[in-house]
């Protein structure tokens, strides 16, 4: 969940960083703490999953799926910000096929999709039409997106824009991350480990689990039984 | 400390492993189970001190000096077995220096470094000389190894060729070891891998520190709170 301070109090338009900083700044409340990520070079990748890198600290184990949803993560909630802008026509709709009652439902909550740059249509019965959505949506995984958001939509009992963008925005991240057991080139763990270091909050993915695991050198010598 | 079956009962001789599992088949005894060493892939060396290597079953931190210490250690304490096959005579004695007080002991235990192949002579007042040691001794640290094992010699209580063997060994592999923040080629990594995995006891260094710390795929899902 996003900070509070992470609004606009009259607009409820979510800030950038550095807004966010200048507002606490000038009501003389602190940011909450998040220490800045390390430099880290990569040593290697560990079952296409884990990626081991270090710095003059210790040793680092990263879950690249985790870190890729963050990234990813970030960028759709920023995008989320401004979806009109991006909402493309498309040539040919998106059919998405619910049940009766879900198709009742749905019709009273057609405005929640337009709010994040989703215009979706009911085109008789059970069947809906997509036809738009924002052109950044993961490629290949658009129907499934909407499946989803249009799931929670129905079963979240009181919506409201910022939980809608958040939501948004994880399945989006979700889909467009990297999985585990897959293989990275060298600059390729290199570049994911750079991107994260640019995130706001780089130490959780956007569900809550840990990206990182660290071992100072401390820790190393007491695993090792070479301190007591 | 080598087990009890290590040491033939009539001779006091060291056994090797074959004959070692041999008597303890005989006798009906289990030899005490050390489970087989992982065939291991080198990921890459942190801080020039730990070797990350990974099979299928997890990753693994390995102390390149405990990992070492211990490839020597059973190199030298086969040594030992027969040292005086192996002593040569030196063109130039090394000099060892003592206290009055240690050099009078030290004459009444001039035999005990017969035993290790170290042919050490009363010069004259404090003054001792190293007429021959074996040929594999640590190159370079022959003085240092000398003077170590003639203080130990000096201030244990009661020695028996047993406890000499081991500490030699000790003091032998200890100078012999690569050193922790020296930086290894993959090549020379896998090596010391696969020489650690031919030991007879290749997860304690001979000062019975861990030389392996590792992770399971589960540890691992742990720490990141894949699973709960």
């Amino acid at each position: 969940m996003p900070a509070q301070a992470d609004r606009d109090i009259r607009s409820g338009k979510p800030l950038s960083p550095a807004q966010t900083r200048n507002l606490l700044a000038a009501s003389g409340r602190e940011a909450p703490e998040i220490p800045p990520f390390p430099e880290l070079t990569l040593i290697g990748q560990h079952h296409g999953t884990y990626l081991i890198a270090q710095n003059a600290e210790g040793l680092y184990l990263i879950d690249q799926h985790a870190a890729h949803e963050r990234i990813n993560y970030e960028y759709f909630y920023e995008q989320f910000g401004q979806p009109a802008d991006a909402s493309q026509e498309l040539l040919l709709p998106i059919t998405l096929e619910f049940t009766p009652s879900e198709a009742q439902q749905l019709t009273q909550k057609l405005h929640w999709f337009e709010q994040v740059g989703v215009y979706l249509e009911h085109f008789g019965g059970q069947t809906f039409l997509v036809r738009s959505h924002p052109f950044w949506f993961p490629k290949g995984e658009e129907k499934e997106v909407l499946e989803e958001m249009a799931e929670w939509v129905l079963n979240e009992r009181v919506i409201d824009l910022a939980k809608l963008r958040e939501k948004s925005s994880i399945l989006c991240s979700c889909k467009a991350s990297i999985k585990a057991n897959q293989k990275l080139t060298d600059q390729e763990a290199q570049t994911l480990l750079e991107r994260l270091a640019d995130c706001r909050q780089p130490y959780t993915c956007p569900h809550g689990r840990p990206i990182v695991v660290s071992f100072s050198i401390y820790d190393l010598e007491k695993l090792f039984k070479r301190v007591m």
